[in-house]
């Protein structure tokens, strides 16, 4: 039998630091070791629960908050609720990190150089144009984390160095359990 | 072990006939039989998904579509989920039960003059009195379900027999395993 389950893996960083990636990735691993696991990405989000919140600090706070209240509720019934949002604001993470309570913050590092340089979606093009405004690392704030649980340096080691240091990193916590005898992928 | 559990019990009707209380007492004997349960009623929702949102058709489906968005993913990982919302409209409803699958529908019907009797919240009075604009049977339109697993009339039983029912069905169904010896409470 498993332990008690539940926990919140919760990304935070700049639009292309590669939030996304790196929790589909863990969200595979986590399933192969029979976890149940919901990855909620901003993209999900703004369209299930958020549809009409806009960009200002408010609506930000709010999109955050909800996403934090369905991580909440699926944390306490055992279930891993990984969150990809680039959250930019401290103090509502950390809110959110108080009613979770099992809450691990993976801050996910970047030099807006490099997520400018990558550009997955195109828009940072279109906010260094002004064509979006408020956007974060351009024309709006990004807070980082004083004190995750792991940071990721994206620009500097592959996706899968990044997902066994996460890996490792809730087996220290008491979040997973360690694996044995893994076969290769 | 238990067979695959998660499901929606979506509880639909006009305020005030009884759906947060019967909610609340299956919830109490789906986790006295050992499954993982979250009760979804209007007021939780308002709070934590839907703040912002009015009484209007489209904010009304919105606000329903979240509640059955949080139900399907709480449902594929094996949680109950329980939702209490008035959730008048039929077609939106429906595209809910198509979503999620696992849906089991119970009406909760009341005469009009009961739950203006009733009147619990005061809702009633301030509707008839015209200062709450929208509300559904006096202002707005309710629309019963046309082949619900399960209606509940809660003026004729008590909330004991209705659960009781309640729980006959979702074993009917398949969603539940029939009770053996079960202690009186």
């Amino acid at each position: 039998m498993l332990m008690t389950t539940g926990f919140t893996l919760w990304f935070t960083g700049l639009s292309g630091a590669g939030k996304t990636t790196l929790a589909t990735l863990v969200e595979r691993e986590l399933r192969a070791r029979g976890r149940k696991v919901e990855v909620l990405d901003g993209d999900v989000v703004r369209t299930h629960l958020s549809k009409g919140l806009g960009f200002s600090r408010e609506d930000r706070d709010t999109n955050i908050r909800r996403i934090g209240w369905v991580c909440e509720v699926l944390t306490r019934n055992d279930v891993v609720a990984i969150a990809a949002a680039i959250s930019p604001f401290r103090a509502v993470r950390d809110e959110v990190r108080e009613r979770i309570g099992r809450f691990v913050e993976v801050f996910v590092d970047v030099p807006l150089e490099t997520a400018i340089a990558r550009d997955v979606k195109g828009l940072y093009k279109k906010a260094l144009a002004g064509e979006i405004p408020q956007f974060t690392g351009v024309s709006d704030p990004y807070e980082p984390p004083l004190d995750p649980e792991v940071t990721i340096r994206s620009a500097e080691e592959r996706p899968e160095q990044s997902v066994a240091r996460i890996l490792a990193a809730l087996e220290a916590l008491g979040y997973l359990e360690p694996a044995r005898a893994r076969a290769a992928d």
